[in-house]
């Protein structure tokens, strides 16, 4: 499960940053008035944050009534309902705000996530996230990309290592740095090597590398590295990824792709709150 | 200035999130090795967040070196340097990827910011923001939209009155709305009124309203509110606001546009940071 | 409405520096005793901060029964019932003095509040507070203030510019400070322009200031201000203002007259807690 | 020594809560300026908080420069310099009113203190404070009543036991709750019990209290129990004390004296900080 | 009681170590799925820290249904039951090794706690604990010691005062460093002072010390303390105390006897926690 | 390199619980009194946590003198020296046990855990540990593990994917077990599953398992598993290991042998701070 404190300690932040001493436009409003909320897709998008929202509305509201009408991971069509919510006007106004801040930026990001998924369907490679993320986010925009049908490469320095060129230059070399790596890692976390270069491959895997990475690399230079390493260990395959060029590279025959874009540069999608009922 | 505390809390979780119980990578490295890396803009953009990326090395590796080659509002060339940076050479690795995504995230705002405000040159009309920034990030991406030649509308919910549909219809009618919202405004806030059609400005200036929002107005009716308040109170348009769009509505006259995009889905622009010296 | 998580912290940090690792005297009692207090005026007052004191007995005692007999902003004469509260006896005489401590310190203010604006009644004068307040509580006390019938003049340093004899002189000017005040300023604050003189007066005006504060001015200056000023801008009195000062000066035509000393020097009331029922 | 960690937080959420995103007047400030202030006494004084002054300018600008002229417990008249700080003027006003609110507060707890101490001068009794403190501020609060001659009577409810006529009922009787509480009570901390009445001085005296207090009783029947106590534990007098009253209690031979309103109606005293030099 | 508010943050702090950003092997199961589980003593031991685990597993699984089946100081044997926790399947597997980490360590505590005080029994003479307790864990585990029938000591540096030799040696003497410490304690704490020979007890005695400590003093020299003081303050025997020495220490005639291994190298003990019904 | 930020956590929080308003027997001595303090072994260790309590004391004294004489990892003999600290007497003294906690906890750790180690010496079988820590510690015990030359198994659970009995009875079967676990696994972790008999081997190793645990296997039934599984995934003998135990278990051929004992049984070591020099 998603660490649940966690998830609360955001939600938390966000609504600090927004209330500051309070809502003063909510103060305007009788504090007995209630209403019911439609929250619904303005454009085609793949859901994320359902239960952030809800989160949301429940920590300003807590006896809130919300109908879930859609779940994270779904593909949703224009118009389509997410959620209905009904309490206090007061508190449900002052939550909006926030509570679609998080919607639209994490379906953004499943929605963009889906996209590339389709691009390189039926390759047979996964396609993977980085650590380009939104700062304070990275849980949430990590479990976006799932929602999105990407796999995540790892969550966070403590738990998976990745020698890149800068790390091996310290080291002085490819198979130093492994070595060293393997006496720090967890028995249960892999070791993967950036390799810029083919020699660097066939170093990295005489090394006892986990798992490669291919930084940059032309297809070419790709099916080369596919080819040696020969299923031994899974090959990443990373750089400057677009929609254009996904195929195409998944096509060589490497385990995975990873694209910053996806989290780092996803537009939000577009999501409406409106009054169904008012007093 | 900004506050410096949050700042600092911001930084702090930002790397608390990627680092967990440390940098595994970084303990394979030689804890006495050294480095010096560059940081460079690797496309054209409007920079944001130097102060902050600095303040993110210096968290991590509190005996830094840093030069600061360019600072928050200019605007780079590909390949223009920002920061040089030398150290632990483990330290600096550890803190690039949290001090890049800040660099990147900012700078991608003020960049798409800087685009809109070029747009509207010459009208007369300022560029405004929203509320629709990312959980947890107000308050510098508010400040990144400055870098880029915007203004900010305001902070959060406790620095000024915004009367939306839902409000009035909650109270009853803008009167109402504005009477109960004069109650509980600090003196050195405004209180602005969202106006859908020409009755409702026309209410709103009658009712004491300090400000105007006018929402999803075509610019034939922004132009006759523009000539109904004749600058007796400022008038802002919003909804829907594009690149495309923004001159036409910016020439009708209004005192300010506001651009939920430029916060909700501005791309990160590519800032690199490579090794110009190592042990 | 009141940040409620903020609310919930001030509680939370009040208890634990009463509570420590726990109520020693508490854990003499059997842990299943339950009780019934009354909370009540011990003297005249304007109540504030019942919401804050049932906060404080449920934080500790989740399951506490409450019955809430007055609220913020009544007036109270002596033995009039403020709260009823039944549960486990140890836990509510753990929270008895905290709860106690917010509610006599803030019906403080509101009453002390109430004296000053029954003292400027019928002058059309609005009284304001000021940033004078008890470091940690600025959110209540200024809620405790509009109990008393006080209104805000600005919540902190975030929603609202004050420009005062220090800033004009670090700025060179009072123009040249507007100027900048406004680049910065959100579309929906004010800013305001501390004058010790009528030539100060004229210049801030001049200037585009939204609003003038006159600092220790005497009566007859005050009235040359407000015949100058002529409604364009608010004007607020301040400096030193007492209970036997402050009618001549509400007097003058002023918009708001500002009073520190009822955040800063506001005596305690007497509210006392007896148990109506014991095991 | 005070706790550092527990000093630097408070002033923190001080800060916090009065910068929100920031000063936006200072940032109308050019961000290189520096000036020199003085901080003074206003009116006669004893002086509490000069440390949590000087940290919170420190917090704000840590490389300013600062002159500590008077120190805690002082007794200062008008005009005597407290404080001289040199530095970033953004900054520094930036801190002014916490620095200020933090200062005036304290000092004018510690003078309330020092007219109750000098009313029993020479009578061999000891003040005391109680747990009548503003929420969140018990530590400074309870130096400040050291700083004004006063001791303090338990810090929280973790460090030592008083037994109080609702803990008495609860319990069942004095010699069963003193039982239970030598059971959970520390061995470096002592029990106290509240008595109302001669017979219950004499109850809790056999049942082996350590210390007891005399709970408004009037001087006589004080009187009394001293002489039957005979110095066997020290005695404590409290409820309703004035500076009028406090004198003849003294007078009757206990070892203490405790006053609430020395924390909890104690007015601010004024201290003014002004520019002594400017850019 | 406890503090609550402390003891959900020393959970909430144990749950994010091992939660990170989720708990991974529970994603793989069913959201769904529902099971019932024992948690079982599977050595002789004395009970500590139920309620401990009961809010771990309330924190993590809201609405799970627990019977409760052993108390804090129930003296269990092999097999005997504690808890029966009922609930979502992947929430009580995420809460199990952190309720098991309190619950295991702390019993531990109370167990060995116990053979000290078996070691005394019928000697008068009553178990102390000290401040060597694990960073973080000190309000739970002087706990613990009580419910293995030992007595705390002092809780924290604030509610009681130890004059240390190296304390006696920057003072200068032992009636000088008493006379210090009189002036900042306060009324509900005692002094004590830490003797390594008789003269120094004579010394602290006549200096009006409230309680004495023997620091490694042989049976013998006890003794003759014992007999000097001759029951007019409290002696605590401490230095080096084990299993072994601890009975021929307690028959001196010291009031206490302090150990430090029964928080510092107490084993934990066995106890598991196994299915009993799954879906 | 360990978390920064989260170190500094746990010290501060260490100090808070033993420090509370403050230190009241260092408010004792002469506040400008200096001192110098020599920390050694008082019995033969494996040194861990000398930064920690390096930390610890900048914490409390910014400005203090360490002399650090031996490193985490070393073996040290009786009367070896640590650390030389000279600053202010007041907050060495402070300091003191907090550090002396953790130095003591950890150092027992990595005595234990080496201990084990040589137990296994030349077997080629390397020694793991588990998540059976001291709750709020977990990062500096894993990282005393390694310095007494075991190695981490996972740090959390979100890096690594352990599928236990329990998680195979939910799930239905090892082989759906393991096909939802690869779901979720990031890329760079590994996914293990406990067998508790020869035919669960062959099935976790069918089904994909990346490595696996032999849970309370007798060693004719480890030595069977690891000729069945014959190099191609890591196993890890647990369950019940002792230091009597251990070698045989290593002797079997497995890859790890995991004990719990390291981190929840450890007793401190002994070490002793003294004055060298006073004022």
């Amino acid at each position: 499960m998603l660490n649940p404190l966690a998830l609360q300690d955001l939600i938390d932040r966000a609504l600090e940053e927004d209330l500051g001493f309070g809502d003063l436009t909510g103060l305007s409003l009788d504090a007995d008035a209630t209403a019911t909320f439609a929250l619904n897709a303005r454009q085609e998008m793949v859901l994320a944050g359902v239960e952030v929202a809800v989160q949301v509305f429940r920590t300003v509201v807590p006896r809130t009534n919300i109908a879930v009408e859609a779940h994270d991971g779904d593909r949703l069509g224009v118009g389509a309902p997410i959620l209905t919510v009904s309490g206090t006007a007061r508190g449900l106004l002052t939550a909006e705000r926030t509570a679609l801040n998080f919607l639209q930026h994490l379906s953004g990001i499943a929605t963009l996530t889906a996209a590339y998924v389709a691009a390189i369907e039926g390759t047979g490679c996964t396609l993977l996230d980085t650590r380009k993320t939104t700062p304070g986010l990275r849980m949430l925009e990590k479990h976006a990309v799932t929602c999105g049908g990407g796999r995540n490469h790892r969550l966070a320095l403590d738990d998976g290592i990745m020698l890149k060129d800068n790390h091996i230059a310290v080291a002085g070399s490819i198979p130093a740095a492994i070595a060293r790596a393997r006496m720090v890692a967890p028995a249960l976390s892999r070791v993967e090597v950036e390799c810029d270069r083919i020699d660097q491959v066939r170093e990295a895997l005489d090394g006892g590398a986990d798992m490669l990475m291919l930084d940059n690399m032309d297809p070419a230079a790709m099916r080369e590295a596919v080819a040696l390493v020969n299923g031994r260990v899974p090959l990443e395959a990373s750089g400057g990824v677009t929609l254009e060029t996904i195929r195409a590279i998944a096509e060589t025959g490497v385990t995975y792709v990873s694209v910053g874009r996806i989290t780092q540069s996803a537009p939000a999608v577009d999501i409406g709150m409106d009054a169904i009922s008012r007093p």
